[in-house]
């Protein structure tokens, strides 16, 4: 018979530490605790294996199961010399879930089981307190009848609400045994009223409902959610852990508290947490008290703060890494609840990562892989400018770093609606709850008015990287009238606030944003990545702006230099469109004139910059519309500059509309009919290469037409560039070493490259336009369905965020596979937004690109990517899950 | 060392029949006739491997090319007991390119060699003459000039008309001996002006610089483009034929002609053709004077009559094909000038074909061979409705059938840009040169002045199946200013004409076009297509009408039948427009109700005149935009429609508008976030059957899911269809056989496609959506550029007539491919307009598909195509050519 419960027993356990899948993260953490010699409340798993069983047999017990914890329960109660159901001396046992991977607060949790009538009494008698005895009755009534029966929440509130009324107090703990008492009955009428069955006094009941409430919880709706959104298998279960109760909330020599082993915000090393004197753990987790800093528990029981000091040093050199711990002292008794690998935010992680490295406790690989790459994006986050004047109109806690700035919603859908409008957005929320992760998503910063560093919002946000300011004591909000007070301000849903989440700052309005200093930590950590990655990579740049932050940020090259983006200029606009729109040859070419020398200043300064490195220059590829005026304004404006008569030009701009401009005539289509704009654009970079080649710069200028889909397009462009080089080159009598290649983002190229590689001496696939041609998606017009298909599950991502393997991914890896056929040392890259999103980048790595290439901003995180991919293709072990 | 030249004397030649790659068309040809003992002016032939030498030898001789000339020179002088270049007796030379593949009129021709100043005199001796001499004479000066030495014609011209006026005559035969002989002079001083040369009197000089001539026009401008758009290798070289001149200008018992073995107009047995007494053969293929009909030869000459009947009997029985043979009448001998595969028109293609199997000539095999899918597509071309009342203001020759009616212009490129912009037009000209090939390309119909049945326009004509008239004589055409007169009216550039190609009418503005009448041979051909073939044949219907067109057509079902071409009609698209933009649910649910009714009956006339046949519906798939409302009436008419204010709808629409509706939010994504849309159809689609299955009629629906990318997409539409549907079959208490399958029309459900046959139980390849996201292309906007990229060989074909096999081809592969690995049984077709393309349709056979779909009308081309397939897979010999 499968064996599905594991005890953990005074320093005996029956799991292990490693068995991660079948205990889940909370059970495994029990386990190793125990096997350590750790003091852990006895208790015992029930596996992963025995939930995937109970909804293989329709939501029942497999065979064997209860029987197994009836065994452990009496292991337990020996342990502990207590009876679970003895109305003299009553074990009061914890039913928590526990997944293999961390979903915190999707899952359910009901303490206190083992109180009825009877058994409250003996508590009393164990306690001397009858007070807490109640209490702990009534929130075991409350969340028994809400977890395992579905009584709303708030109608047990309600009856507490009143209670307090009556005796005239205002918080919970102000209410005295027997006001607390006398709630039991009126609670217990109302489960029988909303569920019409009776609260189960028998305790075996209460724990085999309970049992089977928390194996249900795994299928609940924020569950679900929450595992689309980290793709989290369905398959997986949840272990159940059934623990003695030990009590935080017995007097003030109890208390509970979650701490770190290192400051999971700045990484510095020392116990970093919150304790709560004379309270129940799920005070401090749900934010409803606001906890003071662990250092309270050193200055009211030294002895026990020690104690905790050494259990977590040991703690993190066992698992090497980063502990986060929760605890509870019950009359002056250190009991572990937990511990799992902290939560860290990104400077945190890098640091930690690093310095554990010297500590000799990891090696460089492993802090490598313990770095996500996303978490190099949130050290790249921007800051408030130092130097700027801002309207600070109150403060919170920095509960994850970074800035953000946006319009103010209140509620999660309203953050989900604006944000699929396109809108930056500030979720303001009294506290978040699970019911608000996908608004949290959408959010480009959080604000709450309540909860400390551990709360709900702060835990996610710094998951998601994402700039979290919480207990913003001073904030009142009224959600459904749409606004809310702060220093003296009314701000209305769609004002715009700055939050600064590295000091916990509020800002009325927007306030501007800089780049955070990288440290000698992150510069440490970037040298290791670049010493274990293959992948080059380089980075998308426009202007010398960006060339200079490429260099800053380490990018290996510019693998995109978009030239349209330099003609947007409002010094250029109208020759530019002069360009575009005339219809003969003669005025085109005035336009070229002057356009030509200003685009070879720009190749000259970005060519300088990038001295000694590739730079990809794509010629011009615009979709027609977007340089055509659109105002009749504009219209006469242009009219005007090319003297010409106003209905004429008006004519003429009708007529170059196009009905679907994303598939029309651009990129290569424009420079084949029309091959004066590429050979100007070819003589600015070329002419620009040689002036400076003469000066001791090197340049290697890398010519990219965009847009084509038959091999012809290149041949035909081609000749034309090589004709002008020739020109060029002569003129100036310098040798310039330049390639001519595509851009390969059109399905058809794709399924050529055999044939466009005998042109092209290098590659570079065009992700965005190969999504939006292989999926037959415009990304302008996606909002209206892509976020429905998200949100159902339609598609596991968005396409344009995670380069999707199976279609466009496919398209890839027969376009490197044919094209280095035909030519086998082709230089392949990409230039998509993919290009600096690391499952993107692991999958460029396998099918083996030379480099990606991506914002300047996102080259550090391409580069950790990159290593990543490199370790993990070596030995294909998953990296370590940074969540416990 | 190689042998270049093939002589063919006297009843022996070296070459043969066969060997037409070597020798051309017209030198494989003379080899047979004389080999069959068929009288023909002896010769030689420089076989097409001499003019790739003498380009691979940069357009020199190849060694021993010259010494075997005149060997064969040599061994010619004795058959004809004349000598080349003696002033006594001179031999005379016609050098005549030929190659491979007939370009009619597009390389060059030298007759009447060996004439100067001393050789006339001989001439005139022997035929006693003068008056021909001199013509001869003079000719031969202004075609060596024009063609050897590249003088233009109209020097020529202008000589002769001064020479006329001179003499007071107005047409050239007018012109005395005298005259013709002061011609000569003038004539060699203007070459002399000219070129800078003088007139080359040597007749050696003379022969050598003419072959090299002919080899040279190989890459003249007006071949290299019929090369272009006849797709024939530019590798292929041609061959030069050298052979006694024959006369048929020596006086009234000499002639030359033009005659066909059957009539290739209609198909009917007998000589059918043109002769002209005391004329040279130019005369009458460039259409400069209009010939009589060959019966004017019978009362002429009727022993040469009937030498000529038995002649052509016995070429047809030995090429077991009707013949296009050229001959002259020197002194009432006949010689044979040329036969060739006969051109012919679609119903003479069919008659003949039909015919000859018949008459035991060819088999079954190959008379479908013989006839051109396109050939069939002529014979379902328009004609002028015989019931209607037309304003006829003039006739011509009906030299091509079919009717076409458009704007009027008097030049190729006018036609050609009028036709880029979508215009039909008529192409109105004197007389049309080679140069004008692709005007005719462009034009849906051709007019001239002048020319006879085997001019230059007829003969292009028929080639390309384009309705055309010739030899309107009262026409008269004021190019330059762009008018012509006939009838007494004026029509203008861009007034409508309607041509008459069955009858030869010209008719003023747009006359009422009606189809043909499909004949017994038309049945019979079709027959044995439909015994040869494999591939299935659907139909493209969305009404009643198309679908009773695709029963006549033969069609075995429909392939596509687009439901929102039903909901275009003016008692619907307020109902329709309020579903597409209504945003809330009852509104639409109101609009749904009147629609479903609608659509009920559209289905339940499709499905009874299709009683037995599968119909394939494919859901709504609409750009979304082609539903909105435009113009500011349109928007007031829907917002007092629906009761809402029209500002609010105004931005509603606003708010629907998309950059790119191609890539919006229709297909499948409509279907998603609107599903009861397409609930609505299904209800609809399985009321109707099991409507009408109760009455006795069988249905076969198959319901198709439009522009899925992602499997997903089409399980989720894919549940809702099967839950309708269970309730209406429930409901209705009938059992309809349905299948669900999807469009293959985005790259990524071609690449998936093994996902996607999880769901799909048939697959529609949507090869007009698929070219347009593979190539990146919109065909709306591909105006701008599509006809550049066709003109200058960027692309061989346009993608959206001929599927691209690289490229789409390749999806298409893949997706049946990976379709049928997961699915064997998977039933798939293709419904795009490639469907009733004769290369695609080979293409659908290759790779397997089990039917093409196409429009009603072109369902007989695809069944004669998908029988030319299948022949031509069991044994993969070419279909024969239909030129010579």
């Amino acid at each position: 018979m499968r064996k599905y419960v594991y005890t953990f027993i005074d320093g005996v356990a029956e799991g292990k530490g490693a068995w991660r899948d079948l205990l889940g993260g909370k059970g495994a953490g029990l386990a190793e605790m125990t096997a350590l010699g750790i003091r852990v409340p006895p208790g015992f798993t029930i596996s992963t294996e025995a939930c995937r069983a109970y909804f293989a047999a329709g939501n029942r017990f497999p065979e064997g199961l209860w029987e197994e914890v009836l065994a452990a329960l009496g292991r337990v109660e020996a342990a502990m010399n207590l009876r679970y159901g003895d109305p003299a001396r009553p074990l009061l046992l914890s039913v928590r879930s526990g997944a293999p991977v961390s979903m915190p607060g999707m899952l359910d949790t009901v303490l206190n089981l083992g109180l009825n009538d009877d058994t409250v009494q003996g508590l009393i008698a164990a306690s001397g307190n009858p007070r807490f005895a109640y209490d702990a009755y009534r929130r075991f009534v409350t969340m028994f009848g809400n977890v395992v029966l579905g009584v709303p929440h708030e109608a047990f509130e309600k009856l507490l609400e009143a209670a307090k009324q009556r005796a005239g107090v205002e918080a919970d703990h102000e209410l005295p045994a027997e006001a607390l008492k006398a709630l039991i009955a009126p609670m217990k009428a109302l489960i029988r009223e909303k569920t019409g069955r009776d609260f189960p006094e028998a305790p075996s009941e209460q724990l085999r409902l309970s049992i089977a409430a928390v194996f249900a919880s795994w299928y609940n709706d924020r569950a679900v959610a929450y595992r689309q959104l980290h793709r989290i298998p369905e398959t997986m279960g949840t272990a159940v852990n059934v623990q003695a109760m030990v009590f935080g909330n017995l007097g003030d020599d109890s208390g509970t508290g979650v701490v770190f082993t290192r400051n999971p915000a700045t990484g510095e090393k020392g116990l970093f947490g919150e304790f709560l004197l004379n309270a129940q753990g799920e005070d401090v987790v749900a934010g409803i008290r606001t906890p003071q800093p662990v250092s309270a528990l050193r200055q009211a029981m030294p002895e026990v703060y020690a104690e905790l000091e050494a259990v977590c040093q040991r703690l993190e050199r066992h698992f090497r890494d980063m502990q986060d711990v929760e605890f509870t002292v019950q009359a002056r008794v250190l009991y572990l609840l937990q511990t799992r690998t902290g939560k860290r935010t990104a400077p945190a992680a890098v640091r930690i990562a690093v310095d554990m490295v010297h500590e000799g406790l990891i090696t460089q690989r492993e802090a490598l892989l313990r770095v996500e790459p996303e978490h190099i994006d949130q050290l790249l986050h921007p800051m408030v400018d130092p130097q700027a004047t801002v309207t600070v109109i109150g403060r919170g806690l920095p509960a994850s770093p970074g800035a953000a700035c946006g319009q103010v919603v209140f509620s999660a859908a309203e953050a989900v609606r604006r944000h699929a409008r396109g809108a930056a957005v500030i979720l303001v929320r009294q506290e978040t709850s699970p019911e608000d992760i996908r608004g949290m998503s959408a959010a480009a910063g959080i604000l709450t008015a309540r909860g400390g560093m551990t709360s709900h919002a702060a835990v996610v946000a710094r998951g998601m990287g994402k700039c979290c300011v919480v207990g913003c004591q001073e904030l009142s909000i009224h959600e459904e009238e749409r606004y809310c007070q702060l220093g003296g301000h009314v701000i209305r849903e769609g004002d715009i606030l700055t939050l600064d989440g590295a000091t916990g700052r509020v800002i009325l309005g927007e306030a501007p944003l800089t780049t955070a200093e990288l440290g000698a930590h992150f510069a440490e950590l970037m040298g290791w990545a670049d010493a274990h990655r293959r992948l080059g990579v380089r980075s998308n740049a426009d202007t010398p702006h960006d060339a200079e932050a490429s260099r800053r940020f380490g990018a290996e090259g510019i693998g995109l230099c978009r030239t349209e983006h330099m003609f947007f200029a409002a010094d250029r606009i109208m020759a530019v469109r002069q360009m575009i729109i005339a219809d003969d040859a003669a005025q085109r070419q005035q336009a070229l004139r002057q356009i030509q020398a200003m685009q070879k200043e720009d190749f000259k300064a970005i060519f300088r910059i990038m001295d000694g490195l590739p730079v990809t220059i794509r010629l011009l590829d615009p979709p027609l519309h977007e340089f055509l005026p659109h105002t009749a304004e504009e219209i006469d404006a242009l009219a005007a500059y090319m003297q010409q008569p106003a209905h004429a030009l008006r004519q003429r701009v009708e007529a170059l509309r196009e009905a679907n401009p994303m598939l029309g005539h651009r990129g290569c289509r424009l420079g084949i009919t029309r091959p004066e704009i590429y050979k100007m654009q070819v003589r600015a970079i070329l002419e620009a290469a040689c002036e400076l080649t003469r000066q001791g710069v090197q340049v290697l200028p890398e010519i990219m037409i965009p847009l084509v889909s038959h091999v012809q397009e290149l041949a035909v462009i081609k000749r034309d560039v090589q004709e002008v080089a020739k020109q060029v080159l002569q003129e100036q009598g310098v040798t310039v070493p330049y390639l001519v290649g595509t851009m390969i983002e059109l399905p058809r190229a794709a399924l050529t490259a055999g044939a466009i590689a005998r042109e092209a001496e290098f590659f570079s696939f065009g992700t965005n336009d190969l999504t939006q041609t292989c999926f037959g998606l415009s990304r302008d017009d996606a909002g209206s369905f892509l976020p429905y298909y998200l949100e159902h599950g339609i598609l596991p991502e968005d396409p344009f965020v995670v380069l999707d393997e199976e279609g466009v991914g496919e398209l890839v890896r027969v376009g490197v596979e044919r094209g280095r056929q035909t030519r086998p040392q082709l230089k392949v890259g990409i230039c998509g937004e993919h290009g600096g999103e690391p499952r993107s980048v692991a999958f460029c790595h396998r099918i083996g690109l030379d480099y990606v290439s991506c914002s300047p901003y996102r080259v550090p995180v391409a580069r950790l990517a990159a290593a990543h991919a490199a370790l993990q293709a070596e030995s294909p072990a998953k990296a370590p899950e940074s969540e416990g």
